[in-house]
This record gives C-alpha cells, sequence and structure tokens, in this order.
C-alpha cells in the first residue's frame, strides 16, 4: 500500500497483503497498519488498484470494514475484489470499473490508468497529477509486444508523458538483478504446443490461478491436440469462472469437463490444470503427489508439467513433491514452461528512459532489488542523489526543487490468524517459537487458604517436550525438585505465590538442562482452596 | 550410511548426519537408525569413511558409543573426526589413517581407497572386492584436473577396475540434473584475484568451513595483494586450525591475524573469512548483518562476497543477510565466486564408461537426482532393467546374475534433541507443530475427593494464543464453558475424570472455533483434594 498525500488529501494506491514468514508461526496472512489512516481519515479521496493480485488486492477487505472511500480499478481487478468481498460478506462499498485511458478525478488529484503488461489480465500504471507534479506508478509490469489478451503495454502515452515533466517515477524492481528482456508470455504456449503431442498419457499442468493467460494457452494447446480439459483447485476454479464470464478466457464449448467426467476419456485424451505450483501442501497438486486426492491418482504414463517457477522460499517444498510424482512414476517437466511477469533490466531502462523523472522511487521487492535498479538507473545518467531507496514506513517528500525522507509512520504489519486480526503480536509469537522448539511442562499445585499447605500435588503435565512413558525417571525427577522447592520456600518463609513459582520455575530450568539440555517452556500454576 | 553385507559380514560405508526439515520442531540434527545393526553387532567388520563432511561423518560419535569397531579414513577425514570425538568426549576407539591407493582387509572384505575430488580435500573412492564381486562406490566426487591440493581422480584407477569387471557402480547424483562440467576449483581462485583488487575497503568473504581448498585461494588472493587474513566463526577457525595442522592449509608467516588485532590495520589491508554463507541465524555473518557480531561492524565500503550457493530451502536466509548487509551500505556480490563439489552429466558418464558395472545405484541425492541420473546411464546404453533406484532402507541383493530388491529394513530416522536421542518421535513433534500454530490453553480445576464438588477453579491459562489483557471477555466466556460443561457432566452423573476432562476439551475447542477461528491446544487438568 502506498500513501500518495498533497495537502489535506490522501490518495491510496493498492491495499495487499502478505503471506507470513517462517518464523510468524500459525499466522494466516499480514495486512498493512492502518493506524495513520485512522488518524487522517477525513483526508482520504480514495484507492487506485494496479492489478487484481492479493498483494495488491488481498487486504481491501479488512480496509473496506473500516473506510468507506470509492475505490477504481479496471474489470478484472474488480471482478477479483467483488468475489473476495462477497467471501466477507461485504455488501456496502462503492467500485468503480475504469478502462486503460481513463482519468478520475480525486479531490485535487487526477488519475489515468496506463494499459501494461503484467502476469494477470488489465494491469495497469498510473499517472497521478498532483498539485505538486506528476507521479507515475507503474505497478508490477512487463513489456510484452505479443500479449494474449489485450494490447501491448502503452509504450506511447509513457513517453508522452516524459515529453512534460514527470515529477517522480515509482518502478517495479523485482526483477532488477535480470539482465535483458523478460520472455513474452507467448512463448510458454510454444513450448506447450511442443510438448504435448509427445506426452503418452495424461497432462497435468501445474501454474498459478491468478494467471489467466497462461491457463488460455494451456486451454488453446489442448484444443489443438483434441484433449478435454479438467480444472482443479477451488482458487484455480473460481478464477477460471470469473475469467470466462468476463470475458478473460475464451473456452471451446464442451472443451472443460467435469472431474467427476474422468472415467469417461482416456488418458491421452486429458489435459488437468491445476494448483500447487508452488508446492502448497493443501493444494491439489501436492496432495495427488501424496496420494491424497479425492479424484486423481498419479501414476505410470502421466507427465506434470510445472508452469511456474519456485517463489523464494518455496524450492524445498516443490522438491518434495517433484519426488513424490516421480516416485509414482510420472514424468515431470520444470524448465521452459514459465516466464516472468516482471519487467527485466532493458525494460526498466526503457521506461525510465521515455517518462525521464526528477526523481526516481524503485518500488516494489526486496532492499536488494531497490538497490540494483537505482544502481541500474544511476548508470544511464539520473543523479543517484534523485533517487531514493525507501523503507516501509519512510515518509517522501517531494516538490519541484527538492526530495528528502522527512520521516516515518508506524507500519509495523498487522498479523491475521483466524478471525483475530491484530491480536497476535510478537509476545504470541514468541511463545509459540519457544513452544515449537522445546515443548511445555505444566506444573499444577494446590494449596490451602492462609496456611499455604500443600494439599494437592504437584502434578506435572508435558506437551511436546519428551515420550512421557519413556522418561518416568525424568518426571520423577522434577517433581521432587518442585517438592523440595517448595520446602525450601516455606521454610524461608516466602508465601507469596508469584515468587513460589519463579524458584519453581528456575529450579526446575536448571535441572533440565543440566539432565537433557533442553529448555521447555514451564508453566507453574498454583490453585489455593478454603 | 550405507551396508554392504555378504554372508555373515557387514561392511559401513559412511556415517552421516542429516540436518532437521523445517516440520522437525526443535530438533537439532538427525542420525541413522541403528537398530539393524545392533541385532547385527557381531557380523560388523568395520568402518570405511569417503572424506570428512558432516553428512559422511557427523553420526560417527553416535555410532562409536554403542559400537566398537575399526574406522578408516584418509587423514584429513580422521583428523576432523578426532575433533569431534573430542568433543564427545569419546576416548576409546579404534582410528586408521589410509592413503588413495591402500588396500585394507576386513573380514572377507578388501577396500581399496581411490583418490577423487570434492570440495573437501583427501576424498576417495572406494572399490570393495566381495566374494560376490567387485563394488565400485564414488564417494561425493567431481573431476577436477587441476584441484588445488593433491592430485587429480585417479581415473586410470577407475580404467583398471572397469577392465576386469566390476559387479556395481554406487556413483554420486547430486549434481546428475546438470548438463556439462563441474567446473575446477581453481577457477574461484581466478575470480578472487579479480575481485580483490577493486574492493575499497574490508573484504568478507563466506563459505563453507569444511572448504579448505576455497580457504587456501582466499588466502593466496589475499597474501598477492597484501591484506591480512582474519578467521571468523567457530567451525572456521576450528576447521583452519586442523587443516593447517596437517598441512592441508598453506599460509604465509604472519598473514592470519587476531580479530583482536583487527584495529591495526587500514580497511583495505584486511580480509576476513567467515562462517554464515548460508544465511544460518546464528552464524558470524549473520550476526554481522545484523549488526550483533562482537568485533566486525559491517559499513560502507565493504565488500562482502558469498562464495557459496544457497542450499534449497536456505534461499530466503540468504537473501535476508545479502539484504541487512547492503541496507549497512556493503556492496555484495553472490555470483561468479562458487563452483559445486559434485560432478555434473558429462563426469558422471566418464565414470560410468570408465567402470562399465554389470549393475548401476545412483546414489546421493533426491529421488529426483536419482532418477535423473538413472535416465542419462541408460541413455549410455545400459540396460536400464540393470538400475536400481532405491530408497532408504531398501535391501538390494545381487551377485553375477541377477539383481533384485528383496526387502527392506526399518530406517526410520532418529531424532537427537539436546541430549535426548530418539526420545521425540511423531507424537511429540505433532504436539509441537500443534503449539506452535495455535498455542495452549490451559484449564486446571480442584475436585472434593468422593463428593466431586469443585473447590478451585476453573483457572485459565494460555500462551501463544492471544493477547490475554485484551482478550478477557474471550476468556470470561471461556470461564463460563467450562463451568456449565463442569455441571452438565454433574447432572448427567458424567463422574470419571477422563470423560469431563473430554467433555471440557470439545466444547471448548467448538467456542473457540466459533468465537474466533483458532484452534490451541486444550489441556484441562483436575487435581483432589480430601
Amino acid at each position: 500500500m502506498t500513501l500518495v498525500e498533497c495537502e489535506d488529501e490522501i490518495l491510496i494506491i493498492d491495499c495487499g497483503l502478505a503471506f507470513p514468514e517462517n518464523e510468524m508461526l500459525g499466522i494466516d496472512l499480514i495486512i498493512p497498519n492502518f493506524e495513520y489512516l485512522r488518524k487522517n481519515k477525513e483526508k482520504i479521496r480514495g484507492v487506485v488498484l494496479t492489478h487484481g493480485h492479493e498483494d495488491h488486492i488481498g487486504a481491501l477487505p479488512y480496509f473496506l470494514k473500516e473506510f468507506s472511500v470509492p475505490v477504481y480499478g479496471t474489470r478484472l481487478t474488480v471482478g477479483l475484489v467483488e468475489n473476495k468481498l462477497k467471501e466477507f460478506n461485504l455488501k456496502r462499498y462503492s467500485m468503480t470499473t475504469v478502462k486503460p485511458g481513463d482519468v478520475i478525478t480525486l479531490g485535487s488529484f487526477k488519475v489515468e490508468f496506463i494499459r501494461t503488461n503484467h502476469s494477470i489480465g488489465d494491469a495497469v500504471a498510473l499517472a497521478i497529477t498532483t498539485p505538486a507534479g506528476v507521479l507515475v506508478h507503474t505497478g508490477d509490469f512487463k513489456v510484452d509486444y505479443t500479449p494474449i489478451h489485450g494490447d501491448m503495454i502503452d509504450l506511447q502515452r509513457f513517453a508522452d508523458l516524459g515529453r512534460r515533466r514527470v515529477l517522480a517515477l515509482m518502478s517495479d524492481s523485482t526483477n532488477a538483478e535480470r539482465k535483458g528482456y523478460t520472455m513474452s508470455e507467448r512463448s510458454v504456449g510454444k513450448t506447450f504446443t511442443e510438448m504435448f503431442p509427445h506426452a503418452p498419457g495424461r497432462i497435468l499442468v501445474a501454474t498459478f490461478a491468478s494467471n489467466v493467460d497462461r491457463v488460455q494457452q494451456i486451454i488453446d494447446a489442448a484444443a489443438k491436440y483434441e484433449r478435454k480439459v479438467v480444472i482443479v483447485g477451488r482458487s484455480m476454479v473460481n478464477v477460471v469462472n470469473t475469467a470466462i464470464e468476463l470475458g478473460y478466457l475464451e473456452v471451446p464449448e464442451g472443451l472443460i469437463i467435469d472431474i467427476g467426467d474422468v472415467r469417461d476419456y482416456a488418458d491421452e485424451e486429458l489435459v488437468i490444470i491445476t494448483t500447487g505450483s508452488q508446492g502448497e501442501p493443501m493444494a491439489a497438486l501436492s496432495r495427488m503427489a501424496s496420494g491424497e486426492h479425492r479424484n486423481i491418482e498419479i501414476k505410470q504414463g502421466d507427465t506434470v508439467i510445472f508452469s511456474s517457477k519456485p517463489v523464494p522460499g518455496n524450492e524445498k517444498t516443490v522438491s518434495k513433491v517433484i519426488n513424490d510424482l516421480m516416485s509414482r512414476g510420472a514424468e515431470v517437466t520444470y524448465e521452459d514452461a514459465h516466464v516472468s511477469g516482471h519487467a527485466s533490466q532493458e525494460e526498466l531502462k526503457l521506461i525510465y528512459s521515455l517518462v525521464k523523472p526528477k526523481y526516481f522511487i524503485p518500488v516494489h521487492g526486496e532492499f536488494r532489488h531497490l538497490k540494483s535498479h537505482a544502481d541500474l538507473i544511476t548508470d544511464l545518467g539520473h543523479d543517484g542523489r534523485n533517487s531514493f531507496i525507501l523503507h516501509n514506513g519512510n515518509i517522501l517528500e517531494l516538490d519541484s526543487y527538492s526530495g528528502k525522507i522527512t520521516g516515518e509512520i508506524d507500519v509495523e504489519p498487522v498479523l491475521v490468524d483466524g478471525l483475530g486480526v491484530g491480536d497476535v503480536g510478537n509476545i504470541v509469537l514468541r511463545d509459540r517459537k519457544h513452544l515449537s522448539e522445546d515443548g511445555l511442562m505444566v506444573v499444577v499445585m494446590t494449596l490451602k487458604h492462609q496456611t499455604g499447605q500443600l494439599v494437592a500435588g504437584p502434578d506435572i503435565v508435558s506437551r511436546g517436550f519428551v515420550y512421557v512413558r519413556e522418561s518416568e525417571n525424568l518426571m520423577d525427577g522434577c517433581r521432587n525438585v518442585v517438592i523440595k522447592t517448595f520446602e525450601r520456600c516455606k521454610e524461608q518463609r516466602v508465601n507469596d505465590w508469584s515468587s513460589i513459582k519463579n524458584e519453581i520455575r528456575d529450579n526446575l530450568r536448571d535441572h533440565l538442562w543440566r539432565e537433557i539440555k533442553r529448555s521447555p517452556m514451564i508453566l507453574p500454576i498454583i490453585m489455593e482452596v478454603r
């Protein structure tokens, strides 16, 4: 989420979610911190969306629960957002569909939508005219001279803008480390038409549900070789239906068949399009690989094509799925059936050179990508002092005379776990981490009111620590430590419960470390009876 | 660990450890299951080691605690094993140093050690003469015509063996998916000598501690450009010391300086060799990147060279370290400063073609690598029916007439956590996973003996679940559910504790799912007073 603020007005660009890092145990997803917006609610003029990927629209339901401001996006983007809002049961909102070329006015901002290419249809860049100058935001983009659906990126319009005066360019840095050009989406279709005739049995293709153009090419290749198509995986089914409804996917009558009808066709008459290209354990392909899918069993003769590249961090899970598929006898192809949706260095140079902004702000990507992008632009002759590598939360102030990072707002990300939004924070996560590594030991004792005499316990219960049955000696030892500690407390007239609990915790911790070199979470609980 | 068994005798090849998968929460390392060996203790004739990497020697201390059998390895391998045994305080063992070319006799086995090349010095392949025929095991290897230390792989000897009759070849499959040849280790040295003169300040090089030849080349480049060398990271210091002692590393007098003396030198006079090339959070480089290293602070002007490639699964942690280093102003290079230690396809073809075995068994690597290797060998004209892709635990029976997988032994890996070996199993791991994702809720009640009257509690304590302070309503609701459940049990004369606990657990689980869509582990504890 990016905010453009000028005088008393705020324009919001995108509202995406992130998926949790490994150490964010049990977290479902992460949304932006809306705190600054809450404090400046009356300034917000609207939200403009660049495209329909989760990292650009995924947090909108959470946002729209709190803020009633108008939202603008292209047709496919709006279609995907509305699907989402239905799931969240949100009904009151203002969503407007725009086309590339449209200009909308939001307060004193004018926003023009400019066609780009990306791995999802209907992606746009934004040219935002503000009282301080024109900002150009590329969104996620690549330059595809032969796109599958719709036209190529509107390079002329970028050139027009450059011919006038652009204050700042915010440009996609995801592939800024990659030399050369990103290949056209169409090149993948060629791979499919080369591969399909050689497959002796079923063909399974795994890709991102949101890559409608990829799905189109799989469907085209299937039609060409007279195979029926089965769509598998909840998100794949959802997106394909939305895309067909909105006309972003053209499917010959009768080509797509129901998964239940698979038995009516020979293996060599079938193409299965499925989710799970990232090895996600609950996705359809992973369940097929582990033999847990309800309808489809992998067998000798199957050809599985990964039309994707592992997102960093997923390499191992993807590899596991490949191993499992191969063990079941499938041929697995994981090369040449994918192209990126993001611009490589030559395309980045092109956009910069067309737009010729005064200030350059690399966006989207890790620090290394932003840095690489900034260095690339410096090599084009851009004054390095007019490039800004921003961290989340940085406030950059720009006018035609100067640009400067002037401060920072709190953007501590908000964690979503089940229905809870923001109720899991660092302490809870720290406890989860501790529990995950060493497990837990609960020590319960009941004391008599006033006398403090021990009337029940100590009982010790552990989870995630050791096999209790094989560790009776260890548990007996622990019980002794607790009893001795308690007796010593009584002798020394330590009577307040929290001191007793601390003593028990410390002594048990020392004992366990000596005995077994582990540090489970120790949770002493004292009850009182009259 | 591989066992060769013939009549009543067993020969053991290597005894390595594995590092835990992500889902093995809290586990330190994994060692082989020795159960089969325990049952066949008297058959074991000895252990032969191929090289000194952890995945080939790491479990030896655990093995030697139980089994007193002779161990054979080359000098560097034995040196590294002995370091390890010292840490484990193991004193009684029989370890013999061999040279490439040596032949030892163990029962009716004859084992010849054959020089190979790998990313650690003194690696060997094995030619094992058994009553049933000759087995050749490559160990981890590559073909390096210009190695840094010692000679190139003894291709002549492989050719000699092939000219006689080899029953089976077991060959390293790690890089079986890679086309072409693996580059010589020496090519990395060239990269260093090209990079070093361009670095304006300190140079930090991160690599595997065990890659002594790599360290040698860093030292050579440092000497060439008159920089002093600092060795950082516990395992790096250990290996470097061992390698210097044994003569595997040649260091000019006074070149290596103490980390404490760094301040006596200008930045451009220093090279720092460090662990942490895999982004391991506790390793020296990661601590420098996060600003937590005691001696070294990263700053503008530093050049950091990753002389390594992320092991699959580590891509994200490595990327995090790169981002952190760059944020602190360092230039970071992570390309061209590494070569693999494993043979690529052309080398694999060479070894197979020299040895010409009757049976082919791809070893080392995931299923996809083994399969790729087997396919590659089939393409050379090898009868596919005489290749065996084995899973861990498979028993392959071979003689000169036939080869067949005849069964399987239990090789469920043994998990090591602290001092505990094998006391953490699936139940404990399942609990850790549950705790890590959803946290824990403990419910404690004290009942009166016989009457079963509630005399204290229910008290509810949670960890890793929600911020309790902000969730008082939720906790009050839980307490009500427990009280109501308990009362209902009393009404219905449900008196046994385990039924009461189950009711509480079920009702609380339903309540929490309704309220917040989370499923913490629920641990009801009932105590009794008289």
